[in-house]
């Protein structure tokens, strides 16, 4: 398989820019636009080549990479004619972040025109592209992305292909960044109540941590009883977490703090209770919330 | 210090039956009583003494560990008056989980009755007790924690003591547990959408794993931007995360998927922007929440 050669970046948001950084400190030829100009400034002093359109970018490289804040932003581009024919024949790697729905409406709409379509996915933050921290995730056709393999680990981190269906990636995506932001979420009203209780940030950050750490053994412990469909409640049943969860929110909300989503997820644990599942575990949630 | 010699457990639940466990393992006089009669079967076998009443219990140890449900529970033995009695000038250690404010109020019923008073928090799994992996937080008057510290250092891990003030542990408590409980929330909804799309829970779960694994870091960061009143939004702007959220319940509610938790925390967020916060990072909800 030939080293490759050049590559595209379209879309100098924070994200884009480490990513064409990222080919550039591999050596690849990295032609760059954005639809705002001015982005490229510091890019264009380390080497990358500034294109004066979108549809000028792609046709300097046979592999172009997306990175916008969302299809929206992608289509204004991508979908207009000398973008559309200029891509003919050449691969689309799209790592904007939409729905799974999305994603695939995109890769029709690549087939249509003669376009080679992967989706993907960055699962980790700005300062890990280029570094063995990174985290890609990959949909689409699998000798595409074979094809592509060498360019993309440029990008450095590990890569996964998740299968031909082009919207996996995004679907993957969408699962984990749920789990991020209800998290954050969860952190930054602990937060807000700790800040009520006189505890700083830094006082609660160390236990915090401790909790964080708590959690990845606990998701791989709940993927096996989610996947046998066992919801065990073994020393934590539906009817401890609710009262937990009830604690929080009647101090939270004693102190005037908006408890929205403890609130939220309070009402789907009792909800399970008042179904009988009151000695599963939240696991059970799982299969609750999406019942037809 | 002499040796802690003898202690007594009230309530036998998975956690006080392990709490019990722990004393035993180390060498104390065990004395056990459950508002239930039949649990304490095992630990007679270990060597635990059964009490007949809750007041018998009190009565043959210098320190009694409470661990039910919640302070409604602790009260039904506590506050009856042969119980009060045999408390008087003993030590209480309540691990019962409840809000800063029930723990206060104990403090204040124990000083009334002339019992001295701590109360703590556990923060990890009963199957952490006795281990070095168990995490116990403690509040109240400082030598009386130096007194009970030897015999708290029986059920192992690290014990940690938060102030004078009676209420702290319970309110280091409650924010940890407000993120451990929304973390879970969010986890479940995030297999309910990963199962409709087709991902089972053991599929998403290394990637899952590595979301989980990069919070402790985060946590302390924004730890720092909080108590700083940063809220810096570098690289991670409210703006964008409202769009992630927005794809996020979009893709789980057209699979028909409850999505309350993550539409409230969408809410917040988009409130934030709204309020002119949008150049903000997600901490800027810490200060926003609880604004009067």
């Amino acid at each position: 398989m030939p080293k490759p050669s050049s590559v595209t970046v379209l879309g100098l948001g924070p994200m884009g820019r480490a990513l064409a950084g990222a080919f550039l400190d591999a050596g690849l030829r990295t032609t760059v636009w954005n639809r705002t100009p001015g982005r490229d400034l510091d890019l264009k002093e380390r080497g990358a080549i500034s294109a004066a359109s979108a549809a000028d970018a792609v046709a300097a490289s046979p592999l172009t990479v997306v990175c916008v804040v969302n299809y929206d932003a992608a289509d204004t581009f991508l979908r207009t004619e000398p973008v559309t024919d200029a891509l003919k024949g050449r691969t689309v790697v799209n790592f904007s972040s939409d729905s799974p729905d999305r994603a695939r409406r995109a890769a029709d709409w690549a087939a249509e025109h003669g376009i080679r379509y992967l989706d993907g996915a960055i699962m980790t933050p700005i300062t890990t592209i280029g570094t063995p921290h990174a985290v890609f995730l990959h949909s689409g056709p699998e000798d595409l992305y074979a094809e592509h393999r060498p360019a993309l680990d440029a990008l450095g981190g590990t890569h996964t292909h998740l299968g031909a269906d082009s919207g996996r990636a995004a679907a993957y995506d969408i699962a984990l960044l749920d789990i991020f932001w209800t998290a954050t979420a969860g952190y930054v009203h602990a937060l807000a109540l700790a800040r009520a209780e006189g505890i700083t940030a830094r006082e609660l950050a160390p236990f915090a941590q401790g909790i964080g750490a708590i959690l990845p053994p606990l998701f791989a412990e709940w993927a096996d009883d989610i996947d046998e469909g066992t919801y065990s409640g073994e020393g934590n049943p539906l009817t401890s977490s609710v009262s937990s969860m009830a604690h929080i929110v009647h101090t939270a909300e004693a102190h005037g703090i908006d408890s929205a989503v403890l609130r939220a997820a309070e009402g789907q644990a009792r909800r399970a209770v008042g179904l009988g599942h009151g000695t599963d575990g939240i696991t059970r949630l799982t299969e609750l919330l999406g019942r037809r």
